[in-house]
């Protein structure tokens, strides 16, 4: 067999990029020739992440058929979040939490999801199934993960295994998971240095959540809702050449507060599916801001009422 | 949580059908509520196999939201071969080793595929997982599944793992694995007692291969090629009445004799359809049959070739 590609998603947040290492890492231990690779830059987060469990960041790629036939992917499914030949290389296997949409193969698999609060958290399952001890700087990374998705295990996606599994991370880490995960997504939160373009679409995804028409929904953290709101105008600007440039049907950006778990949504686009996401969220956008109160995860209380109410 | 409906794939065989009571068995073990139903009637091989193990035929349903919101589909995921109501449910969990296609939810889910020779030892490792004592009855019923899928061991599908998997569960089922198999094979070849259009349907599944070209593709089990092919007008009758009466653009008969591990296909549809039946399988149709030497597995020898080839 080939050297198989392990990847996240594009724009990667921490549970993509400290994925596709650890489950290489697992692969290899298996017997297998694997690469972590990334669709994008990791983030200040990640970096975070990365340096203070002694790893650099991952080789970045755009396509994956001039290296190899066999790739596997981590924390997502969709096509389209994926690399962009993804439709011409063999898919070794996928690991993720999300839902399944926008996939296909030609050819049995294997496929591991489960309804949890990240993939770092099936992943460890993995390390439990095989034997196959977790070294501590690999804790490190699987906590990373952990905690950057379930926003300090705070997220509704966060389940009772996920607390287990940090628990025991954080031991085999030897750090104090709520001062680390703290740090850590506080290292994730200085939009001062960002561009609009980057605040708007830097942890972005598209969804076809309805036949011809494209969503975008990004999310970003910050620990005062002002360090975004104040270039508002500028922000929207972005988005809307990002969705001119790409054609984005509608995009929402998810201002979340990682301290009291809140969350503004910016939103753009074509008035029909503004409508919808008013009724999604039962609320008015005004000014081209939505009121999210208790909204932090896209996965559990974004993508699922605008799957229903546009479908 | 609403009662789960556990259910295999339309046109059921033993794999599906006792994937559906082994399955059920185990969620209730963990503490759901769960039934095993299925979506046609059992075969012989199929009663066969429920006889010797002291279980009686599944009831049969047509559609699930009648009765619940939440179903879990074992060995099958895409939806052309599910329940005509799947997208009104909540799938909670699939167990399968089939590719992934037509598939896609709106929340995330459970769902476990290996590449391998049945579900039944997809479900066998979930019993080892969950530390679950796998009873007599239950292990005949894995054991059944195991030895239809792979044609007693033999299909390019059985992996070393089936294998293992296979020798355990003939101890616990107390059976002698070589014996049990072939009389459990055997058992669903005598085509007699079948019509044209159950010897062509009764194991047949719908791939939508390419768009707006749905193909049927069927396979029947035999010990004697001549069973099936001395009554070769009728059953192409039959499947052109089949084809025209539910918009089949193409139909392969994959006629199987258990006893050497060949085929002769028989085919029926659109001119350009069936060119690219020749050049998938490397031969020439002649008077509508197909030579299919050493194919016996549809999942890996059949519709990954017609896949490559139509797309």
């Amino acid at each position: 067999m080939e050297k198989i590609l392990v990847f996240g998603h594009q724009n990667p947040d921490t549970d993509a990029i400290t994925s596709a290492i650890t489950y290489t890492h697992l692969l290899n231990q298996l017997g297998y020739s694997a690469e972590a690779v990334a669709l994008g830059e990791a983030n200040d987060e990640t970096r975070y992440a990365l340096e203070t469990f002694g790893y650099e960041p991952l080789r970045v790629i755009t396509e994956a058929k001039i290296e190899t036939d066999t790739v596997a992917l981590v924390d997502h499914n969709e096509f389209q979040q994926s690399v962009q030949d993804i439709s011409e290389v063999r898919i070794f296997a996928v690991v993720d939490h999300h839902r399944i949409s926008n996939f296909q193969t030609a050819d049995p698999l294997y496929y591991l999801a489960k309804p949890i609060g990240c993939t770092q958290s099936v992943i460890y399952g993995l390390y439990q199934e095989k034997g196959i001890a977790i070294p501590k700087n690999i804790a490190g990374l699987m906590l990373s993960g952990l905690l950057s998705d379930t926003l300090l295990l705070k997220s509704p996606t966060c389940t009772p295994n996920d607390i287990e599994i940090a628990t025991k991370l954080a031991e085999i880490a030897e750090v104090n998971l709520e001062e680390y995960g703290l740090n850590m997504l506080k290292s994730g939160t200085n939009v001062d240095k960002l561009s609009e373009v980057e605040i708007a679409d830097g942890d972005a995804k598209s969804f076809p959540l309805r036949e011809n028409a494209t969503f975008r929904i990004g999310q970003v953290n910050v620990v005062d809702f002002n360090d975004v709101l104040k270039r508002k105008a500028l922000v929207l600007s972005a988005m809307k050449k990002l969705a001119t440039e790409n054609n984005y049907d509608a995009f929402l950006l998810t201002i979340t507060n990682i301290l009291d778990n809140n969350s503004i949504g910016l939103v753009y686009g074509r008035k029909d599916l503004l409508s919808k996401v008013e009724e999604a969220f039962n609320a008015k956008i005004i000014d081209h801001e939505l009121s999210m109160p208790g909204i932090v995860s896209r996965k559990k209380q974004i993508v699922p009422p605008l799957t229903n109410t546009l479908s």
